[in-house]
């Protein structure tokens, strides 16, 4: 069976149980918050609230981030289903951006894993607007890694962009195309953008994430900060 | 024989390649740099160059970054056996951070290999000023590898704090104790310290890393930017 659409809990295996932390935090941030805008994910969004773009634009919208580093599409399931998503107060986006870290699936159990986690927060949240940025190359130089996310890529805007393929569950679905214009003429990817040629630096986050901000700005009929 | 004193290339295990391009990047630019001051060590050194304490303060004093998520000590013993270090300008003084990642080894053999790299360093660099900030506590509740890295601690500030124990090897090598008033009375780590009880918020770079930039400016006599 696809691995992906099976919740998960992350294994502790290094023993300083800091995954189940985060989980526990974000389950009581969930009860507590008055936030309208979820962000959830790996690494990348979860460094994303370090950023000057968080802290300058993105916070301004209430936005809450439940990012956990290292984080597989089956993780973020497992704990969406356990608790993250039973906010008190009413959410009106989710930003969800998880799958580069299954580097052992194939791109359709990735994006059946993502499909398997839209289900889960329409179940929950209703019919609130779910963002989906598209996932980023990584690595240098070329690698099967790359190709991997740019299949998941491409099943992902198959069946949120193309209207033939609308069904209830593209309903508030908006796939924004961040990994274009990342890799160079020759094929390489500038630590300029990504630090270690996966994780974005702070000018990286701008340039990227600056058009998930758009769409959410868009969604929520808010003016952009300029 | 001890893990840690043998130099060790990172073993690409998911096959994108992404260590061996920071490394040989971080060569370049040691060949081109006409920085002063070396940071090197794992994740929390990587990100501390997104921290405002970074941009605003450690920066101005002419400070380069090669740290590398996940780095282990036998890792960063490799990289600078193998050309990090080979700078064409002088360097006054390193920043050392290293060892947590080894989870799997002793307190006395992360210690061994803390003391492998600061002979290579010595052997490379000559008499430079080394800063050891101690190693940080970790997860969100009591858990063995606090008391690892605490083990590790004893050792260092033992080594190079104690009068007692001073040689060849311990001179204008600064441990500074930067794990202390981390852990609360409950014993306890809170997030906004440690966002995910391992990596620094920024307000936990401001705090605990400001000791290791005030330690800079004393060693370099310049003045500390309030």
């Amino acid at each position: 069976m696809n691995p992906c659409v099976i919740p998960t809990a992350s294994e502790d295996t290094v023993g300083d149980g800091r995954w189940m932390s985060m989980h526990n935090r974000f389950v009581q941030q969930a009860k507590t918050s008055e936030q309208e805008v979820v962000f959830i994910g790996d690494s990348i969004i979860q460094q994303l609230q370090f950023s000057s773009l968080w802290t300058e634009k993105i916070s301004a919208l209430h936005c809450i981030n439940f990012g956990i580093g290292g984080d597989r599409v089956e993780n973020v399931l497992w704990r969406i289903k356990n608790g993250e998503f039973d906010f008190n107060t009413p959410i009106k986006a989710v930003v969800l951006f998880v799958g580069t870290n299954n580097t052992d699936c194939t791109p359709h159990e990735i994006f059946e894993g993502i499909l398997e986690i839209i289900k889960e927060i329409k179940n929950i949240l209703g019919n609130v607007y779910i963002v989906i940025p598209t996932l980023l190359p990584r690595g240098q130089f070329p690698n099967p890694y790359r190709e991997r996310n740019d299949h998941v890529n491409t099943f992902l805007i198959d069946k949120f962009s193309n209207e033939a393929n609308k069904d209830e569950l593209t309903e508030n679905v908006y796939v924004v195309p961040i990994h274009e214009n990342i890799v160079g003429n020759d094929q390489t990817i500038s630590h300029h953008i990504m630090h270690d040629y996966l994780h974005l630096t702070n000018n990286g986050y701008t340039k990227i994430f600056g058009k998930v901000y758009d769409t959410l700005c868009q969604l929520l009929k808010v003016s952009r900060v300029k």
